[in-house]
Parts: C-alpha cells; sequence; structure tokens
C-alpha cells in the first residue's frame, strides 16, 4: 500500500534543489502539525510558516526564501504547492485496475473496447460505444448506445453515461455521475405539460473531471458541451445546452439552468444558481451562493446573498429590507425638506 | 439511427398546412441557425424571428402570421413549439428496448413482470413487485418489494426504487433517482437522535417525470404523493409525507421539506427550498433560489434573496443590511425631528 | 407484512402505563387525524391536541395531563414522540435480508465477510475489505479496497464506498450514497489545474445514518471524520478534510466546503452552505439556506437570506438593497445636516 521512494528521487522527479539527506526514505505525505519523520511536507500558504520549526515532518517542500531559515531537510522549488501536487500521485492508495474486462460484464457484440482498457464487473456496455486504451470504467458502470471515451480516462465505480455522450482524454468521473440525462424540456399545452424529446448529446473536452453525483444533461438538439479542462465538483447540476469554456472550475452544489454559456477560466463557488440563457464572460469569479440573474460581460468577483446575522437581529433585518422601497422614498423626501430650511439646499442624487 | 420523414408525412401527423414540397425528406430537428436542408426548425419565440429568412432549414414549424412573408418550404400550426414537442420524439435517438428479461437480472419468484415488459441486466426485482405492460427497467435498477410500475413506464438505467413505492402509467424516471428512500425523522433524546423507522411508502400519478438524481422519501406514516403530470428535474429532494400538485414542475436543485404541500399548477425554478409543514396554493410561481418559510395563500409569482453585485460593491450592501434596523430607526427619528421644524409636519407612516 | 402486537405488550416494551384494554390487537401506527380502530397513534405535539377527542385510534400515546380527559385507550409516558419512535420499527415494513452471500456478488479472495452478514445481488467487495457481523450490504453495493463496515450497520441497495472508508458499529446508509470520492483539489499552474492526488481516508463513527444520494469526499491528506450519532440528510455534500461533531444533525442538500470544522450538537436546515476552512462551535443551529462565511464562537441561531415577497416588490427591494449604500451616507449626511438646526443636536452614531 505505501510507496517508498527517496528523498533524492523526490528531488529529481521535481527538479527541486536538495537540502539534507538524499537517501531519506519518504513513505507519505502529511501537513507540517501531523507530518513524522518519513513524511514529506510542504509549505505553500504563509500562515503555516509558524509550524515549519517545529514540525516532525522528515522533510518539507517550500520557497528558497522559507528554506533559508530552515535547519531540516528540504526541497527548494519554485511553487511548493504544484510541487506537492506533482508528488501527491506518487502516494496515491487509489488501487489500480488490471486491463481486461470482467467476466460479468455484459458487453455489445458491435462495442469496441481497447484491449488496454480495463472494465469492472457488472459494467454494461452498449452497442456502437467506444472505450480507447488506458481507460477504466468501473465496476457497475453504465456505457450507453455509440457513446465514447477518449485515452487515459477513468470511471470510478456506477458512473452512468447515455447513449451519445463523447468524453475527450484523461477524463476523470467520480461515482454516481450522469451524463446525457434527458434534459428538462416540455411545452405547455393548456396546463398540461408535453415532453420534448432530447435528442442531442453530450461533448466533454480533455483533463476533465467531473465530481461524485453530478449530472450533465444531453442537448435539446445539439450538444451540451464541457470544454477542456474543465474540474466539477460534486452534486452540481448542468442543464441541457449548456456550455462550460476551458479550464472554468465550479465547487460544488452548482446549478447551471438551460442553454446557458460560461466563459473559459471562470470560477464559480459552492452553491452559485445560474438561470438560463444568459453568457458569462471570460476570467469571472462567483462567490457562494451567488444567484446570477442576468449575462456579465465584464470579468471580476461578484456577489448577491445577504451576511450571516443572529437569527434573533437577521429578523429584524429582514423585515426591514421588505420596508425599503418604502424607507427610500422617506428618505428622498426628508432630503427635499430638509433642503427647505438648511443652508446646503441640495440632497444628494437619488440614484 | 437516424429517421427520414417526407414533409407530407410531418403534414399529416401534425394536422399542419403544408406550404411546399410535401416529398421533401426529413432527418433530424435543429435550431433555425444550425438547420441544415435535411432538418426541421421552428419559430415560437419571436426573438428568433430575425433567424428566419437566412435559415438554411429544410422546412421550418411556424405560425401563419410568420409563414406569410417566408419563402421557404413550411409546415403552419397553430403553436409551433407545441408541434416540434410531438415530433421531437420521432426523431430520438433514444435506444428502444426489446420486451423480455436479460438472464442477468434477479428476479423474486413471486414478483409479476409482464411479458410485455422489457428488464435490463443486472436489474434486481424482490418479493411481491409487479411490472406492468411496455415497462422498460433499465439496466443496473433495483425494484423493492411490492412495488409496482403503471403500464408504458420507463426507468433509465440505475433507478432505485425502495419498497412499497406505487407507480403510476408512462412515468419516466432518470438515472440516479430514488424513490422510497428512509426520510429524515429522528427523536431527540437528551442531545442524540433516536431513529424512528419511516413505514409509510411512496405513491407517484400518472404522466410523471422524475429527473436524475432526484430523492423522494417515503412517508413517516401515510405516504408521500406527487400527483398527475408532476415534472420535477435534476437533484430534486422531496422529503418525507411531502404532496406535489397534479401538473407542478420544479426546476433542478429544489428542496421540499417534510410534510409541507404544494398545490397543482405551480412551478419552482431553479434552487428553491420550502421549509416544512407548510401549504403553497395552486399557480403559484417560485424564482429561483427563493427561499419560502411560510405558506402562500394567493396566486401569484414570489420571491427572495438579493440581485447580484460585483462583490466589492456587494459586500458594502451586506454590510449596511445588517445596520437596517439602526437606520430604519434613525430615520423615523429624523422624521420626527423634521416634523417639528418644517411646514409640512406629518411623515409618513412607519409601515 | 403487517406485525400485530398486543396493546398490553407495546406497554410492556415501552415501560407505559396501560389505560385500557391489554388484549386489543394493533396492525399499525397513524396521526390521530388518520388512525383507525387497530391502530396506535400518539399526541406529541399540543397543538394536534384539538385532534384527540375525535380520533378513530384504537390507542394513544399520550402524557398524563393529557390522558386525564381521553376516554380512549391509552398509553402513558412520559415523552409521547420518543415512545412513538421506539415503538415504530416494530411496525416497519422493510425487508429484513437473511444473512449469507447472494451467488451473483464478487468478492476478492482477501476481504473478510462475517457469516453473519448479509450480501446482496451485483454487489462487489474489493480486496482487504471488512464486513462485520450483523451488517446488511444491499443489492449493487461496492466496497471498495480495506474499507470496514462495523457490527449491525444497514447499507440500502446502491451504496458506494471507495477504498480505505472505515465505517462504525450500526451506521445506516442510504441509497445512491457515495464516501471516499476524491476530494475537490487542484494546484492552478498558469490557468490550468493540476490535480493533487487525494490520499486520505474517511473516518465514521458509530450510530450515524447517511441519506440518499449524500457525498462525503475522501480527505486530501489526513481523513475526513463524522463523529458518533451524526445524522445527515439527502443530497448533503461534505467535501474534503471536513470534520463533523458527536449527534450533530443536518438537514437535506447542506454543502459544506473543504477543512470546516462543525462542532458537536449542532442542527443544519435544509440548504445551509458553509465556506472552507472555518470552525463552528458546538450547540449552534442554523436557520434554512443560511450562507456562512465565517466561524461561529458562540452558540445560537444564526441566518442570511431575506424574506420572501411578491416578486413584483422583490424587484423593489432588490434594486434598493443596491443603494443601501448611497442610502446610509445620505441618512447620516442628513442627520448632520438636521443636527444644525434643530435643538437635540446630536445624532444616533453611524456604527
Amino acid at each position: 500500500m505505501t510507496a517508498t521512494i527517496k528523498l533524492g528521487q523526490l528531488a529529481e522527479i521535481l527538479g527541486a534543489t536538495l537540502r539534507g539527506n538524499e537517501e531519506k526514505p519518504i513513505t507519505g505525505l502529511a501537513t507540517l502539525q501531523e507530518a513524522g519523520p518519513a513524511q514529506l511536507s510542504f509549505l505553500a500558504n504563509p500562515q503555516y510558516r509558524k509550524y515549519l520549526a517545529d514540525s516532525q515532518a522528515g522533510a518539507v517542500l517550500l520557497k528558497a526564501a522559507d528554506a533559508e531559515g530552515y535547519g531540516g531537510d528540504s526541497l527548494v522549488v519554485a511553487d511548493p504547492y504544484l510541487a506537492y501536487a506533482r508528488i501527491s500521485h506518487l502516494f496515491d492508495p487509489k488501487p489500480k485496475a488490471p486491463a481486461g474486462i470482467h467476466p460479468s460484464a455484459v458487453i455489445a457484440a458491435d462495442a469496441q473496447v481497447d484491449p488496454a482498457a480495463s472494465i469492472g464487473a457488472f459494467v454494461v456496455i452498449e452497442s456502437g460505444a467506444r472505450i480507447a486504451a488506458g481507460v477504466t470504467v468501473g465496476a457497475q458502470c453504465f456505457i450507453g448506445a455509440r457513446s465514447e471515451i477518449g485515452e487515459g480516462g477513468w470511471l470510478a465505480p456506477r458512473v452512468t453515461l447515455y447513449h451519445d455522450v463523447r468524453i475527450g482524454k484523461r477524463v476523470v468521473i467520480q461515482s454516481g455521475a450522469v451524463l446525457g440525462g434527458e434534459g428538462f424540456g416540455f411545452a405547455n399545452e393548456k396546463g398540461v405539460w408535453q415532453k420534448i424529446a432530447q435528442i442531442g448529446g453530450v461533448t466533454i473536452g480533455d483533463d476533465v473531471e467531473i465530481g461524485v453525483n453530478t449530472a450533465i444533461d444531453r442537448g435539446a438538439l445539439a450538444d451540451t458541451i464541457i470544454g477542456n479542462g474543465v474540474k466539477l465538483d460534486n452534486q452540481i447540476q448542468i442543464a441541457h445546452n449548456v456550455q462550460v469554456g476551458d479550464h472554468t472550475a465550479m465547487a460544488a452544489c452548482c446549478g447551471i439552468s438551460g442553454s446557458t454559456k460560461i466563459g473559459k477560466h471562470c470560477m464559480l463557488a459552492g452553491g452559485v444558481g445560474l438561470v438560463g440563457h444568459i453568457e458569462i464572460c471570460d476570467n469571472v469569479f462567483l462567490t457562494g451562493m451567488t444567484m446570477v440573474t442576468h449575462s456579465i460581460t465584464e470579468p471580476g468577483a461578484y456577489s448577491s446573498g445577504t451576511a450571516m446575522q443572529p437569527a434573533a437581529e437577521w429578523r429584524k433585518s429582514a423585515a426591514r429590507i421588505r420596508q425599503l422601497d418604502d424607507m427610500a422614498r422617506r428618505l428622498r423626501q426628508l432630503e427635499k425638506r430638509v433642503g427647505d430650511v438648511t443652508p446646503d439646499g441640495n440632497a444628494s442624487s437619488d440614484g
């Protein structure tokens, strides 16, 4: 389970400057506070600098400036957090699935499964699907008709792809995610909802990550599209016809309504909701639980909601918000009246 | 995969007035902007009228008024969006499952499965369950003891019904949905939560649609009830004992707390939350992410939340909201004082 | 399906004072309004006292004070709701799974499954996993490498545990829940997200309940930790490295961001969101849909958000909130000016 790698080897892999014993065996990673003498730690956030001196870590990834005063073994790198990200995969206890098809899997005669792919127990792969080399399809996954998974993909157990879902290379999908569900399309006929068939598909770029229980619906006519390098956390809802630009990241519980288009390099914090049929430009940051009801055309950070208060105070604020239009009118009125009797008469504009 | 239907046949199916070549083969549907010469499009929303003239669509579904100035082939109908909804199913690439039971399925000896039902791979059907004619149970579904699925239902792969879940006719359930989970019922005994068995079931009406990863809990004592024609999008939470009236629609990520009763023909936009033990009357529309903390007795539209702002401005607004009660009192005080010194003394009421 | 228990036996089980016919057969539980002559009901909430006199219930669980004026059969207890919780399990129609391993299950040679455990159809149990006595693993569950489930646990069908998930005794997990998913950890390298391996695990205490489709991610380095007696409802997101204290309860749709620590005996209503890296002390109550952006150090109730309004009024309030900083400054200005001309010059402080 536990890998053992010498400190010198880690330095070589990272291109880091080694200070200390290159023969020291490293068996894992931990924080400065929790690391033991066989573990590597890292100092990325300056607020943890206070833990460096007393850390029991066998070695520490840090910047040159922080290495100066540190007496223990260290690997000096330009970006310790990025170095930690790289090295973390060497110590990942995640089991590696062997290539080959589990005998219990049910695979359509005309599906194409590369011999270097791994197909787990109770997997179903339907007609015309294609699984490329180096792909792992975890146990209990369902791969619908004509769906495709590009090289090096990793599907955790119990991922569902409907038909006509096209996935790029090196895509990671966590358990419970569903791609290609039928979007919420209904026409109203005298109060009764008539279903609209969802005849588009889903297109996922390369190097995408999709979290636990996240749903990405198929398009109504054309495809729902997720760009390259997009990272989607758990419990996210992506409705039909949405487009998400390259390298955009969304934290958990976001909901994106139908036909909305999100730019590149955006970041959505947890619980953000977007209405349908709007466009968000590149490089937008939305803070947690923001409700977005119109397009955003300027990069930058945006928010909605109110700050938390003790509940008793909150009830007063909430009641006052409902009186706010009245308050604003009364303030304007007062300004006018005070303007009549005070020397510097003109009040500020009402906006 | 691709159906081909002559324009004349489509006119006949829809009862539409055909203008143009009845022999023209139609192979699919697309928007006015994306449709090619073998595709049918539609003009429903007036804001897309600008795309009509330049559309490459082989034919267009439109109203008589819009057909006047249009030179291409067309099908004239009273409601183009509804016509598109109807015709969409003819071009749906969704695979049709053959009747019969997959040999890998595990079915209790006393379960009743109609010979005209289709049961997929790795399905489990428990004791006393009943599957009617024309039902499709997708691969990896679980149908608990005594649960029933009415005629013509369609369960996508990996849907879970616990025991005693009764489903009407023509119900569609997307992957990952769970019906009949044990609701959140606990009695607090000196700080420790004691579980209450959830002994009710779930009753789902006819023509209901349930989205990806949506959860509908069983009742604590009586059933949780979903009316006829209700449409639930993805990632929705319906707690125990909730009742949802006929033809109500909820967009994704809504959460309905226990014992709340929602009327008929309501519409809940995405991310709406309702507290428990309240009643919403018929014909209520709740805008996105609204928090509903008390019953609604008048039809109409309701909202909560704040409008999005650039984060720097939002921080100021959020801070001011916490001062709002103080501001309101100061405003009232000012009005009184200004009333003492100005001619039109009486300020407006505090509400 | 239906248990029949004599009223005298129920009195004995509960240690209740029986008033009435100890031979009366009880076949189920129902509310005061819905109970029939063979059903037991309960009066816990004083607001339902009005239904007592006309109830058709065969017997009622109630307090001594309420029993005085009641003519029907009754079981007098100190806490009727708690008594109902205890007795409810006797009437639970949930099927009991027999001990043993379903022949379709795929179990690694070195996994340890106690003979008194029940393993359902299409279950996968991977290398080194351990399933204790009295555990039920429902159909289609996946138990990853080295994961452990303590005595008396109950997993509904289709629950997924990744590798290295350690679960205490008597833990209940509903369908669709995923424990041990890879948390959302990425380092940004010039706009491109580099994945950080999630090498920690998940530790779940005793007597925990986890709802439908809830996700609990594994830790990035150390474990994500859920304390004893914690109750998590449906559709919840627990991010990597979160710690939840003993006996805390969360209603559906809550989202807890990474590394946040929640105390003991807290209650989170539905849809609450917490940002990452904060601490919530013991005995905190968060009302529905509250957004928590900083640590809480004092026990008590907290809220955010705005109260619902008719949409037309809401639009005005929402517009005014964006003007609030301007309004506050104008109010301050007015106070200063009015202070110059009125007798009691000093306005209340701005802060």
